[in-house]
């Protein structure tokens, strides 16, 4: 067919000329291996991924489709659309065409004679209406929460993985150094934002971060100039900023950007999926010492947590030592958020998604372990007035950690 | 306390000073007493409603909460996060604040004596999880899928909305007729689409196009440059394009646009939560005869759907007509995409989310009615050589319907 045969031409073209990698067939087998183990474990017979990230984690491709794992026996790739793009990014090699979900049923029914008495699916995301639908197709199954076993994989990253991380961590330097060529006193936070934007996108930066959420929504332009580093808004988050309307009420907005107030910059990019986390300060001309100070304090709280970091740290622990340095240093009332309104975690586990496993976080004692990627983001906010921190995304090695985000550590002054 | 007197204090000088417009109490009322009688009609006693565009929808405010609404009674709304921005940006008046699923339910139990026997909860996008906790709170309740009332309502906007996609639709033809100015031979796709963004940004764009579902993502850096236009993906529309990624395959990629190669720009543009939806062509030098006839076309196609669209006729039959022109005028195997990839839509509707009821679509009969807005969008695709194309956003009024996408219908060449 025509359409197959340019799709082949343009997907080479990119792999060649315009950067594109694709998962690996050891890194997909492993993957698979390790969801058996999980499954077992659980009790889950066979599952039926297909959520964006999960089906993308397990298969290597964003097509639209459905991916069958019974704990033995062949992986089966079901793809509504679009075929041949599945075709060459996935190295599976059991591959069915569906048009509906009854095609997905008769597929499913005839790769595993027996449908197993388990079936695991991503309850944390699933919507209920299609819970019906699965219960409807394999009424044998009794259905299981998989997304735990899930989770519990995709918190540890393969080198593989971190060096896609690696690399939008190299964006992330690009787009803020050359930030500092264009953020001017009178710009509006939304237009420094979406200059910022348009120079990450021309890296290659993918524009959406992805969440796991139907309420939450993650976005780049965290851009918080003076006094809208100062509020809180519907997120879990220090801070909220503005944003541009009621229906939108976080981030940038029009207000324009004065001299000597911080300007909190906080950007995530994402590359080929995987996502990293960064924040820093900006001002034009100096920030007010009061800002600088607290500034300081963030970067301290920020190395203290890095000297914590290696496998069998507790999460837990770093975060009550991060609540307790900042409560040394005078900020009690105004670390991670303002009195009141304070978040409880100070980094987050970040990957294909925004908020993966681990969290620094009150109620979350468990150890880090090698692999995991998260961002650490002390933040210190002064309602009325404004908000500084620092945040970079590292990845836990044997013995420490690497950090992925190398830009340097200094407010961006202009 | 300190943060909210400057909460107060920044959304009053946002409302003077940035544009921030809040829905009207009364816009508010009208929507709650026809959702009620949606309600009625489908037996369901109460509604919960958690997703973020119902909730703004019928409260006014994205900040975090739930709102609660008895067939009799007052509504209860009730905000985890934050207090001070829902109070200003609602006009509800009985409103509570809560920190867990614990007080949810208290506050539920104390507003309303006895619980309802039918609870309605949006089953289509509501995660199973959630589901089992909303079951172990109000286990007395039956519950019920309240999505198809609330979807029935939203597709009719008012004036207030309609005010508001056309304000959204000025931006669009700002940032198109600025498009030409940066355009140039040799930028990438996604540099070009990054610099529309960052151009719809400063005007006050909202950045996200919500739609309501799990695994379907929209953006706005649909740019394809000559034969990435004639590429399908994932997604069902009758161009995806190349992306970035095998993990972000769809819309703009770092390909370079050439000389007299058609770019299709499909841009939507979010203004206070809502939407409109457009498409235009641009080229650097004259597109070959071939392209600009077909663009013709679907010229041709996209005044026809005009000519028919008021109250009363049915989507179906728009749809149906225009397959049968493309069909006369020799592209049957062109139409909304390659040939056995053909989407079966040339129309969707739009306002808070993506995709809204109506679709002129195959299998959707049913008639106009006026408030209705959408998107048409005929289009006309070659594999291995581009695709070109045509869209609008219009209101249906009470005898035709108005444009609410202003920019000329050119190709704009460069």
């Amino acid at each position: 067919m025509e359409h197959e045969k340019w799709v082949r031409k343009a997907l080479y073209s990119a792999t060649q000329s315009l950067g594109f990698h694709y998962t690996p067939k050891d890194e997909i087998r492993r993957r698979i291996l390790l969801l058996r183990a999980g499954m077992e474990k659980s009790g889950i017979e066979a599952a039926l991924i297909n959520q964006k990230m999960d089906f993308f984690y397990f298969t290597g491709t964003t097509q639209n489709g459905h991916l069958f794992i019974p704990v033995e026996g062949e992986p089966l790739l079901l793809i509504r659309r679009e075929r041949e793009r599945a075709l060459i990014e996935t190295p599976l090699e059991t591959v069915a065409d569906i048009k509906s979900m009854r095609d997905l049923q008769r597929r499913v029914r005839q790769h595993q004679e027996k449908i197993p008495e388990t079936l695991g699916l991503e309850l944390d995301v699933l919507p209920v209406k299609d819970y019906f639908k699965y219960q409807d197709l394999f009424p044998e199954a009794k259905i299981m929460d998989i997304a735990g076993v899930i989770r519990d994989l995709r918190k540890i990253k393969s080198p593989f993985e971190a060096g896609l991380m690696r690399k939008a961590g190299e964006i992330g330097q690009q787009v803020y150094r050359e930030a500092r060529t264009f953020l001017k006193s009178g710009m509006s936070e939304i237009e420094f934002a979406g200059l910022m934007e348009a120079t990450a996108k021309r890296y290659g930066h993918e524009g959406l971060l992805r969440v796991r959420d139907i309420n939450y929504e993650a976005y780049t332009w965290h851009v918080l100039g003076g006094p809208n580093g100062g509020i809180v808004s519907q997120s879990d988050s220090p801070m909220g900023g503005l944003g541009l309307s009621p229906a939108f009420p976080v981030g940038a907005s029009l207000r324009p950007m004065r001299a000597r107030e911080p300007i909190l910059v906080d950007f995530g990019i994402c590359y080929h999926g995987y996502q990293i986390d960064e924040t820093r300060m900006f001002s034009i001309g100096k920030m007010p010492d009061k800002f600088f100070d607290a500034y300081k304090a963030c970067v301290e709280i920020h190395d203290a947590v890095l000297e914590e970091t290696r496998p069998g740290m507790d999460c837990e622990h770093i975060f009550r030592k991060t609540v307790k340095m900042a409560k040394k240093l005078g900020y009690s009332d105004s670390f991670l958020g303002p009195a009141g309104l304070q978040t409880r975690f100070v980094g987050h586990g970040v990957g294909l998604e925004l908020g993966e496993l681990p969290y620094l976080a009150q109620g979350h004692s468990y150890p880090l372990e090698q692999g995991m990627t998260f961002a650490v983001e002390p933040k210190i906010v002064f309602p009325g007035e404004g908000s500084v921190g620092i945040e970079n995304t590292v990845w836990v090695t044997g013995d420490g950690y690497e950090v992925l985000t190398p830009l340097e550590q200094v407010i961006l002054e202009v």
